[in-house]
C-alpha cells in the first residue's frame, strides 16, 4: 500500500472514468426504474431508483472491489488481499477475488451473521474471526497482512474504493440526463464520495444530497463541525450504515462535492422499504431504502427529477417482516 | 371488431415486429437478470429472469393493451373500449386508455379485490360490476358496447393481444442470443402464444416450454386432448392463472409453437417466489413465479441456458406472508 496516489489528492473525473473502463463485464449497468406512489403518478414520476440491489452479489460494493483488484500488481494479486467487513464488502471482495484468482481473507467479528459468513465462504474466501471488539478488526487485518505477505487494506480510506463507486454516478448522469437531484446514503462515506464526485465533476448543476438515519448521523454531525467526528450513540435498522464516524478520505469529498446531508426517521426507512417493494417490485436492504426515504418522506423538494441510489438488497426474511411491521405502525 | 385480420390466421413475425414498433416509449424494455441460487453459482447462472414485473403497471399486459389501442380507428378510440378483467389487464388498459385519451370501461366481478378496483380507477377508468357469476362478464361487456357504442373486446381472442405479447419474445432472443429454453406461464394462453410465436419464428432452435400449476392445468390437458378443454377443478395460489380452459385463438399457437407444457406444485411456486425475492431481489406475484418454478424445482433440464418470463409483481402484503409461509413448510 498505497494502492494508488497518496490519499491527499481528491479523486478526479479521469480517475473515475479510467477505473470504470477497467471493470469486468460481470459488473452490471443496473437499471434506473421510476417509482410511482399511486396510479395517478405513473408516467409523471419524479423519483427514480438506481437499482444497485440488482447488481451482482446484491450490492454496489463489487464495483469498488474490482477497482481495488485492478490497482494491485501481479505480485500483490498472487499473494492476496486481507480486509475487514461484516457486510456487503465481504461478499463483493470474495467474488472479485474468485474471478481474478486473488486469495481473499475477510476479518469478521464473532457475532457476524452466519448468513453472511456462509455467503462469503461460498465465493471461496477465507473468514478469520477476531472476537467482538470492532476496534480489533483493522489491527487483525494488518497482522494477517504482515504474517502472510498479503496486501492489507482499510476499505474506508483507499482511493480505488471511491473511484470504483464513482461509476454509479457516471451511469446516473448518462442514463438520466434530465436528473436534477441525486440522493445517496452515507455511512463511512465511500459510496457517497464516489457518486458525489462523479456527478458534480460531470454535471455541476445537479444537486447531490446525502441521507443518514437520525440515529446514525455521524457524517451529518461531521459536516456541521467541519471535521470527521465520532458520535456516541448509534441506533438504526439500517445495519449497513454502521459507521460512527466518516472516513477521513471520503469525508473530504463530501465537503467538496456534496450539497447537504438530510436525516430520515426509522419509520421513514421502513415506509420507503415497503414502497420500493410493492410499487417498484424490488427488494432493498434497510440501508438501500434510506436515500429513497428522504424523497418519499418529503425531506427534499418533490418537484425536482430525483435519482435515489438503492445500494443493496441483502436482507433476511426476519428483517423483511420487521420492516413491514414498522411501516404498518401509526 | 374484429380489430385485425380474422382470428383464423396465426400471428406472424411481421405482425409482432410491426406491433412492437408501434408501442410507446413508456413500455419498458425490461431487464433480463441472472438468478444464482447460491454464491457458487454467481457468474455461472443457467437461469435468467425476463422481469416483466418491472414493467410499467407492474405486469406485461400493458404491451397488449397498447397493441389493441393502436389497432383502433380514431373513431373507435374516441368512443372507447370495454372489456372484462379482474386482474392486471384492468390496470394495463386503464393506463393505456389514459395515455391515448381512450375512454375505458372495465367489467369486474363484485368480489374483485378492492386494491385492484382502486388501482384501475386511479388511472381514470370506469369500473362496472356484474355480480359474481364469471359467465356474466363477457355478456355485460357486449351489452355496454352496444349501449354506449364502445368497442367491446374479448381479451382471450383478439389477435393484437398475442401480437403485443410477442414483443417480450423478441426482446428475449435479442438480449440473450445464447438462450436455449424459454419458460412461460400459461393461463388462457395469450402471453404464451405471443412469446412462443416470436421465439420460434425468430429462433426455431430455441425450446419453448409452457408452465402451469398442477391444479390449474387446463392448457396442459387441452394439449393432450388436442383441443381446448375445460377443467372442472381449479385450485392454485397463482390467482393470475385463473383460466379453466385456454382461449381458442391462443391455443392454436400453443399447438403450433410450444414444445410442451410442464406442471409445478403449489410449493414449487412458493419456493420460487422466495428465491426470486431473496436471490434476485425482485417481487413476483405467484403467477409471475410459476415459469421460474419449473426450472428451480428441476422440472426442466438444468444444463440449458434458460429464460423464465416473470410476468408480474402485483401482490399484496398478505400474499407475500402466505407465500413465505408456504415456502418454509417441509
Amino acid at each position: 500500500m498505497p494502492l494508488d496516489k497518496p490519499a491527499a489528492d481528491l479523486i478526479t473525473l479521469d480517475d473515475i472514468e479510467r477505473t470504470r473502463a477497467g471493470l469486468p463485464d460481470v459488473v452490471r449497468r443496473t437499471p434506473i426504474l421510476p417509482l410511482a406512489r399511486d396510479s395517478a403518478e405513473v408516467g409523471n414520476e419524479a423519483l427514480f431508483l438506481k437499482c444497485e440491489n440488482l447488481q451482482v452479489t446484491g450490492a454496489y460494493k463489487v464495483r469498488a472491489a474490482f477497482a481495488v483488484m485492478n490497482a494491485l500488481t501481479p505480485e500483490q494479486r498472487a499473494k492476496g488481499l486481507v480486509l475487514a467487513s461484516s457486510g456487503n464488502f465481504a461478499q463483493a471482495f470474495a467474488y472479485a477475488g474468485a474471478l481474478t484468482g486473488t486469495p481473499i481473507v475477510i476479518v469478521m467479528l464473532d457475532r457476524a451473521s452466519p448468513y453472511k459468513v456462509e455467503a462469503t465462504r461460498g465465493y471461496g474466501a477465507e473468514v478469520v474471526f477476531c472476537g467482538n471488539d470492532a476496534l480489533s478488526r483493522q489491527p487483525t487485518v494488518e497482522k494477517i497482512g504482515r504474517e502472510r505477505g498479503m496486501t492489507a487494506i482499510d476499505t474506508w480510506e483507499e482511493r480505488p474504493i471511491a473511484m470504483g463507486h464513482g461509476s454509479i454516478g457516471l451511469e446516473i448522469v448518462e442514463d438520466m440526463p434530465l436528473v436534477e437531484t441525486v440522493l445517496v446514503p452515507v455511512s463511512s462515506g465511500g459510496v457517497a464520495a464516489g457518486i458525489a464526485a462523479a456527478v458534480k465533476l460531470r454535471r455541476p448543476d445537479v444537486r447531490v444530497v446525502g441521507v443518514q438515519p437520525e440515529n446514525a448521523n455521524a457524517a451529518y454531525v461531521s459536516m456541521q463541525r467541519g471535521e470527521p467526528t465520532t458520535i456516541n450513540h448509534w441506533d438504526s435498522i439500517a445495519d449497513g450504515l454502521s459507521a460512527v464516524r466518516p472516513g477521513a478520505f471520503p469525508f473530504r469529498h463530501l465537503q467538496t462535492f456534496m450539497d447537504e446531508i438530510v436525516l430520515v426517521s426509522e419509520r421513514d426507512i421502513a415506509v420507503a422499504f415497503r414502497t420500493l417493494l410493492f410499487r417498484s417490485k424490488i427488494l432493498a436492504e434497510p440501508a438501500g431504502a434510506v436515500a429513497a426515504a428522504a424523497f418519499l418522506s418529503g425531506r427534499v423538494p418533490q418537484d425536482r427529477r430525483t435519482v435515489a441510489a438503492v445500494t443493496g438488497g441483502n436482507v433476511t426474511e426476519a428483517m423483511v417482516a420487521q420492516m413491514l411491521e414498522m411501516a404498518a405502525e401509526d
